[in-house]
């Protein structure tokens, strides 16, 4: 893959403000591709083989978590945010929830919020924003949450 | 993918007890399953081009933190831990930190230990356990933590 961010407009750390609310469009969940991240990644029945999967805690095949989240940064990063110069780096996550199962065929959309920005003391051209992340499928349930902190840079003086 | 549970010894939420300590074998980072992983879930100029990457805020390319955690779950599922009857479902997360970048070549390994336990108070046949991950690259360099809390099926009576 070239660079997916030539030739686009770059948001630094002064394009965003607390309160800012972010939507992405719609992830389609392929069923030959969550088997295929979960052999790699997270082979448990559950997630691998749709007969074995009858006898896991979930009664079906459903998505790796990891996957989900996986989805999700795609939708933050990829089409809710602009891209934003520098990259936006995981500072860490401050939660996770999958209160549903993603299924094969959900549509899935990300909303994400800024809920706190400040210039890093340590490294004044950074700033850390922290961002409220909901995941929903085509039916409006919630699929997953996740509050982290992402650095980002400030725009060159 | 056929179950890949068959045939194997399955442990439930009694065979953990607080305390416990599981390693996992090493994991080595291909470039290009990082870049493919990147490409789908994660498409910054850091994580799926080495020239982009030299301006991004790594100078270099790097794994995506998502892929790193995928790593982590593959080493924890499918390595450290017994295989879990009915699955381990992640009920949530609490900590995800990734403090060393993650770079072609790496050997990750993951050290996991069981910190809490408790019988679930509405559904007494399941059991949550809290667990604290630790993965580290060849070096000895820790490279992401996490605490996260996995729902077990109690042993059949």
């Amino acid at each position: 893959m070239t660079n997916p961010n030539a030739g686009r407009a770059l948001a630094y750390y002064e394009d965003f403000a607390v309160g800012d609310v972010f939507t992405s469009g719609t992830y389609r969940m392929d069923k030959a591709r969550m088997i295929a991240f979960a052999e790699e990644y997270d082979p448990q029945p559950a997630h691998v083989d749709e007969a074995a999967a009858r006898d896991s805690q979930f009664g079906r095949l459903v998505a790796s978590g990891w996957q989900t989240a996986a989805v999700a940064m795609r939708l933050m990063i990829a089409d809710a945010l602009p891209p934003i110069a520098g990259g936006g780096v995981g500072a860490g996550v401050e939660n996770i929830a999958w209160p549903q199962p993603v299924l094969p065929g959900d549509e899935l959309r990300v909303r994400v919020q800024i809920t706190g920005a400040r210039v890093s003391r340590s490294r004044p051209d950074r700033g850390l924003m922290n961002v409220a992340a909901s995941m929903t499928r085509q039916d409006g349930a919630l699929v997953l949450s996740m509050s982290s902190t992402m650095v980002v840079c400030t725009r060159p003086v």
